[in-house]
């Protein structure tokens, strides 16, 4: 996928935009490193993101730290105790946190010009090598009350880097020294998940994978994750069922990185038992970006009840198709939805305000259509991912020597002549 | 871990030979590729080998190619059709084959002076780069009957590589036109799953795992695979049981690239549902390298009834740890059993011989424990790491030009002190 292939969504001078402000950053070595190539809203972000930056004339690169079963467990708890819950952090799972990433260095030489490390299962990394030019630890986690024994741990990583960027303002922390930078994340409208569907081949999916179509449906997609409160969604639908005959759609995902996952939805079936065997809950793994497009194009409303959340891509994802949500006042999610403007709104255990709202919307289309008309505004204004693109480009401009137009020795601005012309004479 | 952890196992003076063959590719940067870090006898070899070939000053590095479950299942059908399954090769396959290895190259700048691609998925890779130095496709499976229209298609990327190296005599390719060079693949002695193991650890990991230690034990080792032949080694049990009171251990393992195990290992558990009620025959997932180090250990005989294999190194593993073997007359397994020396080799489809030879190491211990013995010491003179780690040197320094001693434009040996002087002047 290239720049021009967004013109028709964004417009030429965004486009055009985006190739002015990279001018300064051509060939520079960005290389970013996670835990996983698959599942998840980082490596939907950086399969769009790492192509789009070499379209654009940078030489970006992209890593997956090699982790172990083992591993994953202790992060995934990492993750939680970051959202606040509370956990034995031993030093036996600090020991092989560190490991991992200490034998990982040993797989991976990096010479990059600026590293960016997402998420804390690599933040470690940075001990492992001699630097060659800034490292940013863009952290996709709500920060805002991590477990405290656990914060202490990783800042000892964390002030090692030369930036992070948070999701949201809630989530820069006081205590630590160094510059902290917001950036939302983005979807990608051409992506197999965003992409326009014909009506047709959106049915074809449906009924491949089984999905009734006589109903209204209600749906929730997200991974299996105690803090997208998959439970709270069913209890919302019980009480929504009760007023309209709809179907629960709970469409998940499966990371490699995610191994209690399994456990959340074992439990699920068991609650939803009544339900699953008369057809009305439907639990639809969403492996397949294409099937996770027309089920939320197919869905009447889309739900996110989650008690923590990043940013909350799914949401923009919705957004994007046009369609009605109601969602939880947590995360990111208020960034992006406008109370009765664009969506609607509510306490993450407010039920029945959940199950209201749901019911609103399933009895007056009129408004869930104009609903969903204002979000695809919303996401095409702010969280596509040509924006995102945008603001790596200012952040890399910003931190790196020499490319920010500034002398590097006074910081005195350079008129754009010289510092072309510097740049010229450092490649002679 | 480094080279003179291996000094107590295979004596200073090979340690030393490899320092001496790693003199002048100081610095000399590699770069394997393959498609997995978790499971599978790739992922193992790369573990251990990229660090050692760091430690004796080369610049090895290890990319895992993106997959996604669908192009895994593809390479699946590629793997067993290379080993003879035929089937439908439709374009459509073709083609998100070579997609994803082209989105992958977008992820992934390359600028390594040697390229390692290992088995079938990151084949195509070399279709998407400059050339910065020679490509090698290191092989792993078992070349010698592939289904014709695919090895067709597979070799128009072959053909690309400056060399190809495969496990064994039999799957060299007359058909390419290119250096062909067999190099037997090796274990770690010390990895968690050879290392040595205290009795008390052993039968701690035993118990763990459920494992009853009353009866005698043959296990096998395997990957859930047709190849594997796991009904087969259900058949040996079978008949072994009627003469000797023991039970069948089946330890496998779920690689990320491998979807068809699940299928397989649901087949095997109807097959053998009485046994599994009477406790008699146990599935154990080995995802710990330390338990099917413990239970290779454990085992009274392991088998391998395999009837394809690439070189199997789970034979490998259980001669290391003294024990006797009865496996198949297969790929690479003739290659380190030698009949009634250190093992027994039976024939693929002969269940009654396979049972009668477990039969006999059930029977006599004394037996059992001298071909485990003369077992063990095959593996040190031929399958240890180090050995392969010294191939690997004599084969980069065969094909990386000016590395072997000779003049790069006549192809003159050159002595060694001028071999030196050419090398600093060129670092000058």
């Amino acid at each position: 996928m290239s720049l021009e292939n967004y013109a028709s969504i964004i417009g030429d001078s965004k486009i055009n935009e985006i190739y002015a402000k990279a001018r300064r950053l051509q060939g520079t070595r960005i290389l970013h490193i996670n835990s996983t190539n698959q599942g998840g809203g980082v490596a939907e972000i950086l399969r769009s993101l790492v192509p789009l930056m070499n379209d654009a004339g940078l030489e970006a690169d992209w890593r997956v730290l090699h982790g172990t079963p083992d591993f994953f467990e202790i992060t995934k708890k990492f993750h939680n105790g970051l959202q606040g819950r509370a956990f034995n952090l031993s030093e036996y799972k600090k020991q092989l946190y560190v490991d991992t990433n200490r034998t990982f260095s040993s797989y991976c030489h990096i010479d990059a010009d600026c590293v960016v490390v997402h998420d804390p299962q690599p933040l470690p990394l940075i001990k492992f090598y001699k630097k060659n030019g800034p490292w940013i630890w863009r952290c996709h986690v709500d920060l805002s009350n991590p477990a405290p024994d656990l914060w202490e741990f990783l800042k000892t990583f964390v002030i090692r880097y030369d930036m992070t960027v948070v999701s949201s303002e809630a989530y820069c922390k006081k205590c630590l020294p160094l510059e902290q930078r917001i950036i939302y994340p983005a979807i990608d409208p051409l992506s197999l998940k965003n992409r326009e569907l014909s009506k047709g081949d959106m049915l074809k999916y449906i009924r491949k994978a089984g999905i009734p179509t006589d109903k209204p449906l209600m749906t929730q997609v997200s991974r299996m994750d105690i803090w997208k409160d998959p439970e709270g969604v069913l209890e919302v639908y019980k009480q929504v069922k009760k007023q309209v005959d709809c179907r629960l759609l709970y469409c998940y995902d499966m990371a490699s990185d995610d191994p209690e996952g399994r456990i959340v939805l074992d439990r699920m079936r068991r609650k939803a038992k009544k339900f699953i065997e008369s057809g009305d809950v439907l639990f639809v793994q969403g492996c397949k970006q294409v099937l996770v497009n027309a089920i939320q194009r197919f869905s009447d409303v889309l739900v996110q009840k989650s008690k923590k959340e990043g940013f909350c891509l799914t949401v923009t994802e919705a957004l994007w198709k046009g369609k009605p949500v109601v969602g939880s006042r947590v995360g990111g999610i208020p960034h992006q939805l406008v109370e009765a403007e664009n969506g609607f709104l509510v306490d993450p255990n407010d039920t029945k305000a959940f199950a209201d709202r749901v019911v609103e919307l399933l009895k007056n289309p009129k408004l869930a259509e104009q609903l969903g008309r204002r979000g695809k505004e919303t996401v095409r204004e702010n969280f596509l991912m040509t924006r995102l693109l945008t603001d790596y480009l200012d952040m890399l401009t910003d931190i790196l020597p020499g490319r920010n137009g500034h002398c590097t020795a006074c910081g005195h601005p350079l008129p754009v002549a010289t510092a072309a012309a510097t740049a010229a004479a450092a490649a002679v």
